[in-house]
């Protein structure tokens, strides 16, 4: 703890938004110490509980006043440590800030607070047939909030797009305590599109405290598929070839064998084949006479690549049958050894194969299983090391072969994060994708928003205190500096 | 002109670029006098006609290092004076700029140069069975740099979005000379957003000289349906029912009577009947069975509202004769009359009744035909006031109706822009539409990027100067502003 009076602070935050929404004790300030990405841990200073706008614009204006670092949190379950906290911080959560404040059928759009949970949106409008589509593995506990900052995806992302392709306007407190829109309640706003680079800005750039979505009608008809494969290959090659004839399924899935062994393990499914190398879930949706036929031709692509079986299912009960071990795959993990350590890289879709070869290769150079899930339709990779914490220096070396996995998506045109984002965990392969100018231009940016840089700090950026001595010197850093992270 | 050496600086971006790409000669230097927008006019001191990332960054240079306002320009054709010159400017145009860079027909994207025009993507993908969706009016003519810098639409936007929806990665040359890349070649990439913020900044923030696009799967099948009303409400509740029913069309044009016998004088289509109110056009694509029932669907809803007929086609010759009308409307408004300004303004769907009545008495308080043209599914209103030039004080009478036609947009919800771009010609509005905090915003990303303001000066925000007293205070813009712009 610094030298700062944490009491005199807190005073400040008490008159602002009320004393029992200011938690000090440290027993309840365990919870708050790391977000889903466990690995990372560090007690905030204090928490903070706004309701609205106005709450969260004082407690930044303090913050701001007395050169506090901010950190924000929606429900805590990011996995890149974007929500984790920094040594003597004020970390603002939002979960009292759970209002549906506007809803407009007639034009898609709703708008809510940051702490509304994803699955309540869709939950609120279903009933006059809208859904929203960005659906996190997470979607029953994680926030909008959150997802505007990570810029979350889900299985329904190949066909619907991540977080920012839904966002419609930002409500934001800026860094300094200002309160700003950005975009609008509209697709068609002119001016710099300042609601996109928000999303996906992980809290580096201001904290949303209003979220206008796009809700979208529900489809007429949806089925699921499941084909089962004896080699994981021709699963991805099955993907490509879907994909090549046109057909844009709502969401496509590859589990390979140790995943299916642990959701079958688990929750029990009983339609995962234990056997099988890998299974491929399609989910289509839109017209009947449109899904019927996709269906047909998707069945039929799967048995041309090798499937032994394929079964579908429209009726929605047995379709989250079919779902059910995807949705648990994290969780199962979980039961296969005592920790795992979950990965999201991106690879060009025709680099399947390749990567699925590497990453088999490094599981055995290493030593530690990895099950693989795959939101395959868009090359999302979500690697699982499975891991025992308990054992010394094994965690070092899992993250060690997480990078590994990543250098690779990299080296081959992919990406770094497909949804979990940057956050304290990868900011060091930063200089594996972008050079020099590039890290220096995004800087620049939030230079302009953050300049004090108490707004997240240490999150998205490679510091040389952190990510080594390759970054030592200013702006060094470079795409051959990550072979000594 | 200036007391500025142009000697000297002519002979800088000579030795940069080469003599013959260097155009100075007053005559030759007319036809860049304006873009589309015809009514601002201001020739250039200098044109230079870069070839590759290095020679724009090679002329921003000298700009950037002798204090010269530069602009960027594509073909020329956009409707907001976004590529109007400044007075003592370098105009740097894109035309030479025309080489197709990539394709990779796996992952469906391309990479052009900015020169490259909208409609030859589309031809170099489309024996491989790809296209480029967003499709501007002007697509034989305008240029992928453009599209970028205005963020355009088209009519086909409905269903894909803008042109922001379909740009992967840019190469830039910042406003000091330097080269970045933003974004990649897939669409997950970490850190902040900078590719969408630079789509429809309109040359403010740099030139882009690479440009990264997805292209899509052409569909299997598509069809035009043309429905005809006796009442032009009547044709707006069909675009509102069929989005209801959960239809989305590529496509939902509406036009009047006017526009529909102006099409007819000058392209004799033969389709649109010249006594309907209206003309409401719906192109569906996709797979053969989902289309089918998709018309039936359409024909039986633009029923339900009254239309006297419906005509629709499957085969391309058909299809296109019935666009040709569409696709002609803008031209055949400058046979109507001597000059004509298309005004483009965004209501949510739900105004459309509203809006067309608020026209319609604009018309005739100001003595001013319009023709009425709209990207109907998206609320994208473009009336065509047609005027004549030579009679004095026309065109400021003209500018004022269509100040007021989209003063009613943004009072009930809509903007300033569907996707023509703010430019030159909407600045004064931009308070309408943004509090002062929210342009502060925006001004702050433009400060970062350029912050000796010689990127395309005096485009998008409002200035004391051009936008009247009420601005004459700094930061003064205000909602209130607006009455008396």
């Amino acid at each position: 703890m610094s030298q700062r009076d944490w009491s005199f602070l807190i005073r400040q935050f008490a008159a602002a938004i009320g004393q029992e929404q200011v938690i000090r004790k440290r027993e309840e300030l365990l919870v708050y110490e790391c977000d889903g990405l466990t690995s990372y841990r560090q007690r905030p200073a204090v928490v903070v509980l706004p309701r609205t706008t106005e709450e969260v614009a004082a407690i930044v204006q303090i913050c701001d006043r007395e050169g506090v670092p901010f950190v924000a949190r929606g429900a805590g379950t990011g996995l890149s440590g974007g929500a984790l906290p920094v040594e003597d911080c004020v970390l603002i959560v939002t979960a009292l800030m759970h209002q549906i404040l506007d809803i407009d059928y007639d034009n898609q759009r709703i708008t809510v607070q940051p702490g509304v949970i994803n699955n309540w949106v869709t939950q609120t409008v279903s009933g006059a047939g809208f859904y929203y589509a960005p659906d996190p593995s997470s979607q029953i506990i994680c926030s909008i909030g959150g997802n505007v900052a990570e810029n979350s995806g889900g299985v329904h992302c190949l066909k619907y797009g991540v977080t920012t392709n839904h966002v419609l306007g930002l409500k934001l407190v800026l860094p300094d305590g200002a309160i700003v829109d950005v975009g609008g309640r509209i697709p068609e706003m002119p001016g710099y599109d300042l609601t996109g680079l928000f999303v996906g800005s992980e809290g580096t750039l201001g904290i949303a405290t209003e979220i206008t979505l796009r809700i979208l009608k529900a489809p007429e008809a949806v089925r699921v598929l499941l084909a089962d494969f004896t080699a994981i290959e021709a699963a991805g090659a099955a993907v490509s070839d879907i994909i090549s004839s046109g057909i844009i399924p709502g969401g496509m899935e590859i589990m390979d064998n140790l995943s299916i062994n642990a959701v079958e393990d688990v929750v029990a499914t009983g339609c995962y084949p234990r056997d099988a190398a890998a299974i491929l879930l399609v989910e289509l949706d839109g017209l009947e006479v449109d899904v019927e036929t996709s269906s047909q031709r998707v069945a039929a692509i799967c048995q041309q690549n090798g499937a032994r079986s394929v079964v579908s299912a429209a009726d929605p009960e047995q379709r989250l049958k079919l779902w059910k071990g995807r949705k648990a795959a994290f969780a199962a993990a979980g039961h296969l050894s005592p920790d795992y350590y979950v990965q999201d890289g991106v690879i060009p879709r025709t680099q399947l194969s390749y990567i699925l070869r590497e990453i088999e290769q490094l599981s055995q150079q290493y030593g530690f299983r990895i099950a693989n899930v795959f939101h395959a339709g868009d090359g999302n990779l979500h690697p699982l090391i499975l891991y025992d914490n308990a054992v010394p220096g094994a965690l070092e070396k899992v993250e060690e072969l997480g990078g590994e996995i990543l250098k690779r998506c990299v080296q081959v045109g992919g990406s770094l994060s497909g949804e979990h984002g940057i956050g304290a965990d990868k900011r060091c392969y930063m200089p594996t994708m972008f050079n020099a100018t590039d890290l220096e231009t995004m800087l620049w940016v939030r230079q302009v928003f953050n300049p004090k840089g108490l707004a997240n700090p240490d999150k998205i950026f490679p510091t040389p205190r952190t990510c080594g001595e390759a970054a030592q010197a200013k702006l060094s850093y470079s795409t051959q500096g990550v072979e000594v992270f």
